[in-house]
């Protein structure tokens, strides 16, 4: 660190933390721009994704290993919401001077780490200095033609799915500002926090199998993201809340973390009813659950022990003062 | 402006300011992310670029109408680089809540425009709420499958060459900072400096013409570029200060600012000597001009006036500190 890296030398450094295996990608860094093309019968997914310090992280609570991760994994979250294959990523990265040592090594090996586990790979990007660190990845993916999951396709009497559970990130989260900075062992919650897990596979499977009609990740919470997904389809829904996949274990109520927890990267589909003996209870390591139905009536109710109530958004909105 | 923005509110104003012409982008905004095909034969590009208040821009002197503009006519200069035609593009924004109102409709006024002009369709985005005004533009372009005309392919004694003017947005800068916020007119080199246009035809055309061996544009300045061209092909390069087109009637040192001055989006590209005839004195509204010969031995020479100088990287380098 005694000498200020140029942006040059930390390109290098970027280049060289990644391999260059390649799958359609025909050119990566070093160039003015990147090239791909998707296998044949395959189309192009794009996405990208801020993840803010301040915002999304905290550079006293977060390891740059974290950052490096997640700022990935979460970007993938969408591909697998298409039901498509991540393949390459751009990478936007503004760094303080301070930052281009040790803190952008040990971000780099997260961010490599995730490259890996995800089948995702550094295709190019662009660097400055900030103050702040600030992040932003696009992601590039590809599904088969006709294979993608659109949010708009529920119909009325489509069964609503959601896998895993929901709220743990959000848990993790109040974890790690409970927490001195330098805390024991990550538990499972903190761990769903710092590292998600998208679920490719599940989104894979889904689009390959013509199950889902409609599909979404969830990333702001059930609350915020249903709505998004019934005004795109064009119905409403009605929610079970004893359906609902809560977190155990903790002295929170379960049920608002469950519908208002963000951070989660679960997939929320909907499947036709004729076709949902189809849906097993489990996938890999995921939980799947029946939560609600789809309805005609756009109107989005959840039934909690005999009472219905309107389901209101209240789940991350960046312009909303944050609950978090 | 009385009522706080949502981000779904945000989201809409974004979506009804693009209307959705096709070409190659099969779904837009609105889901979890978009689908891209390039035509048939063609390769796609990938770029995107940072665009951050206080690096960038200055909020009191960029008008919110320059930053919509520049932010992806910059971006899409990385197509023009490789010879490739912009499709679509991703944008990621970052705002504070005070400038979700007139500012945001100024931005996407802007950016519009540039988005018809430049024919690059929005694709989808990102939003979210930031102290100071954060933008991220990944493109996606298209290439004939061979047509890119990468940084690697110079040879020595291929002839060097730059389209338009160099210095001029530099120049303009320095106006800029000069002038009251409300000052008058633009003058020729504050409108490259406020709204650059990228020479996208004229790289498509030496793509057609397989007339260019490397290419790049330089947007850090051509002290700093052409390093990176010879970098990237192993060669040197002899550059003629008098060949050098620089900017006309300044009291600035003219030289230092075609040598130096960033933000231009010109082109920087190489031509086989047997070919170098098929490069017209003019392409549209650019001149071409001839600077120089690539050179085997990997060095940088400056001939100015009869004497040879090193000429060393002093363009834009946001980790050294700025000289803007």
């Amino acid at each position: 660190m005694g000498k200020l890296a140029s942006e040059n030398s930390i390109l290098e450094r970027i280049e060289r933390a990644f391999s260059r295996s390649k799958s359609g990608l025909r050119l990566g860094l070093g160039d003015d721009a990147a090239l791909w093309e998707p296998a044949p019968g395959f189309a192009t997914i794009l996405t990208c994704d801020w993840f803010l310090e301040g915002t999304h992280f905290w550079r006293a609570k977060h390891s740059p290993d974290a950052v490096g991760w997640k700022c990935l994994a979460r970007a993938t979250s969408d591909i697998a919401a298409m039901g498509g294959i991540p393949r390459t990523f751009l990478l936007s990265l503004a760094l303080p001077a301070s930052h281009t040592g040790k803190w952008l090594d040990e971000f780099l090996g997260g961010l490599r780490r995730a490259s890996g586990f995800l089948g995702c790979q550094l295709a190019g990007g662009d660097t400055t200095r900030n103050e702040k660190i600030l992040i932003n990845i696009s992601v590039v993916g590809e599904v088969r033609k006709g294979g993608a999951i659109l949010r708009s396709g529920a119909r009325p009497g489509d069964i609503l799915y959601v896998s895993g559970t929901l709220g743990e990130a959000q848990l993790g989260l109040q974890q790690l500002r409970r927490r001195p900075s330098s805390g024991r062992l990550p538990t499972s919650a903190l761990k769903r926090h710092l590292y998600p897990e998208p679920r490719l596979k599940l989104g894979q499977w889904l689009s390959s199998q013509d199950l889902a009609t409609a599909m979404m990740d969830i990333s702001d919470g059930l609350s915020s993201d249903l709505p998004r997904l019934c005004a795109a389809s064009r119905v409403g829904a009605s929610v079970l809340a004893s359906s609902l996949p809560k977190p155990r274990n903790t002295t929170s109520n379960a049920l608002e973390l469950a519908l208002n927890g963000g951070d989660d990267y679960e997939l929320l589909f909907t499947v036709a009813r004729s076709k949902s003996k189809a849906i097993p209870s489990r996938f890999g390591k995921a939980r799947l659950s029946a939560i609600g139905e789809i309805t005609k009536t756009q109107n989005l109710i959840l039934l909690d022990d005999g009472h219905e109530r309107s389901l209101s958004a209240a789940g991350w909105d960046a312009f909303k003062i944050s609950r978090r």
